[in-house]
């Protein structure tokens, strides 16, 4: 039993007390797990653009003070009560989405799409009592998405944590709660591109770079990147991209450019960017007959999705995917064992790293463009 | 060897004149069929919406004089050279679309849309030498999707020819040449529901009921039709539909009523309608995380598929098919099978014969809405 357990921790958190403004450093109080809660240790946490979109809160509903964060790792320090699955000691990766194991989705093998858990970027509450498990001087400071990793403790529930091998190291598959995990499922679980196969990746991104590892590991032959920013390309030959599109180098629209180059059409086709034009292309540059084309990216405004009917007649499949498909408790435990076994290369995505007190400075490097994965050293 | 071999064959044949004329029983001449092509002997054909379709030359390009027909069941009566999978007395089904076994297509497990022998409703000439095989006093008659079964004699692709067991009768198995495949092959092959789940068939003609029959024998629990005449549901019954909708009983989009209906959407749906409003209801009515929407219906004019991609993103899947995913030489032997089983119920789908030289009347019966499938006995 650990010396805290069942007792308020005061620990540092980055709070994010407004829309846009640097995060600070503040001491804040985090009560003991509720009923199916645990609380956290966290030692890494990265930073996605998830987290700085809702900070930006640009175009939602603005919550603050918030406590952002949500790709890490850390310890379990306690545990509430009928919480049977993990204790204090257990190395695990907090998840924004959650897997209850008892709903239609999580019965089913197909979604992981958990009815009571799943992401919702509006609560800023615990789900058992409506209420924060972090405070300041008595006033309450939001969570985020269940898991709010920018706080030396955190408390998420049960059902948002994936015990992984404790001989993981922490500071590398912290990057697999979110991002990483997105764009490999996307190609691993859903896209599921032949060995030899085509692949082309729209955005090479983090979430791209991920999509573009998971068609070198099932064995792709081809993977063609397409990105308006060219200094894109260079760094995702590392992640097994042959050959680039930009775009902006051609008149045609990018799906013809495409088929040009593969006889028809790629087999498979993973959008990451989220932009409904680059939707679009992403359908229509596979081929007909058996091309199957996986969106990702959540598009930050309000359009269509808009083909012609014959492009999905002429058998193409069209699907979406959350997460990657990834069953968070169920499944990530196993993507952390690709690592072990050195099939899934996790350095190359993490370009820059911080301390806790220089936690601006990571959202300084996303917005620029500079980094890929900056990862946040909990303990200095 | 029959006494016909390597002639000219004089025999009776529906001409279609001109567009939108009842056609006239003709004696034409059918050319021996040259390398790679096989004459048969039709004995029953029935009609299909897209004989109609052409016949009526609305949209399309006009070509008359024409013989329509492309559902139907026959005899080898002699082979060109290079055939050496069919020799005369063999029992066939000749198919629209073709299967030259060669291509990537037929070599895909996925796809049957033949680079060599897809469908073509333009062409009204045969592939090898782009000259029709039939004439009227040296005029040629041009022919329809390679089959033109309105003659008692037609020459087709052996690509297009699939071998049956010589134990089905004719005057059943020959509406698997198209309608009924199609529908029965979006659900079996392309939707493949599991077993004691819930699917919508929008739509309830031939195509449709064929959907829900394959729902039917997957298992379903429950199937729910989707139609704007309610004078349909009735006879659905007979094909295991469940329940019925009418869009026009409801002031609420048709996939919210079903959303209530069923908890959050359905398991599988099938679009037979063509038409833009039902493919997009047909994709929204699927529940997200394991929903498939499967699109079958030909528009008839040009506008675009639309959907939120949010509708995407949450793991639904559209996915489009052409002729139930069936390859035409490889998968109806099996198909024939079913039936040959009683698996596969098809004389709930005949509903009228008439003879041949009545074969008009089968255009109005169709035109009326009155019949599902009207077989024309070749032979009077």
């Amino acid at each position: 039993m650990s010396s805290t357990e069942g007792k308020v921790i005061k620990c540092k958190a980055a709070v994010a007390w407004e829309a846009g403004k640097p995060l600070v450093i503040e001491e804040v109080e985090v009560a003991p797990p509720q009923a199916m809660e645990v609380r956290l240790k966290i030692l890494f946490t990265s930073l996605c653009h998830t987290d700085v979109y809702f900070w930006e809160a640009k175009g939602q509903t603005p919550l603050f003070p918030r406590i952002f964060g949500h790709e890490a790792a850390g310890i379990v320090e306690s545990v509430g009560e009928g919480v049977t699955e993990l204790k204090p000691g257990d190395h695990v990766l907090p998840v924004f989405t959650g897997e209850c194991k008892e709903c239609r989705h999580c019965k089913s093998e197909e979604s992981n799409m958990c009815d009571l858990l799943r992401i919702n970027t509006e609560r800023g509450v615990m789900l058992s009592d409506g209420k924060s498990r972090f405070s300041i001087n008595g006033k309450p400071i939001y969570h985020f998405v269940g898991t709010s990793t920018f706080s030396e403790y955190t408390v998420v529930h049960v059902g948002c944590v994936a015990k992984i091998n404790p001989e993981a190291p922490l500071d590398k598959v912290c990057v697999l709660s979110c991002g990483i995990s997105t764009g490999l499922g996307a190609t691993l679980n859903v896209a599921k591109p032949p060995k030899g196969s085509t692949v082309a990746i729209f955005g090479l991104g983090a979430v791209g770079l991920a999509a573009a590892e998971g068609a070198r590991i099932a064995g792709a032959s081809r993977i063609i990147g397409i990105d308006l920013n060219p200094k894109r390309f260079e760094e995702a030959k590392k992640f097994g991209v042959t050959e680039f599109v930009n775009p902006k180098d051609h008149d045609k629209p990018v799906q013809q450019v495409i088929a040009e180059m593969t006889d028809g059409g790629v087999d498979r086709s993973v959008e990451c960017t989220g932009n409904f034009n680059a939707m679009i292309s992403a359908f229509e540059c596979v081929h007909d007959g058996w091309g199957v084309a996986v969106l990702v990216g959540v598009p930050s405004k309000d359009d269509s999705f808009k083909t012609h009917p014959m492009n999905v007649l002429n058998e193409r499949t069209l699907k979406g995917t959350f997460f990657g498909n990834f069953k968070p408790r169920t499944d990530l435990p196993s993507v952390v064992e690709r690592y072990m076994k050195k099939e899934l290369e996790l350095e190359k995505f993490i370009t820059h790293e911080v301390t806790f007190s220089e936690i601006n400075n990571a959202f300084d490097l996303m917005l620029s463009g500079a980094s890929l994965r900056c990862i946040i050293r909990m303990e200095g």
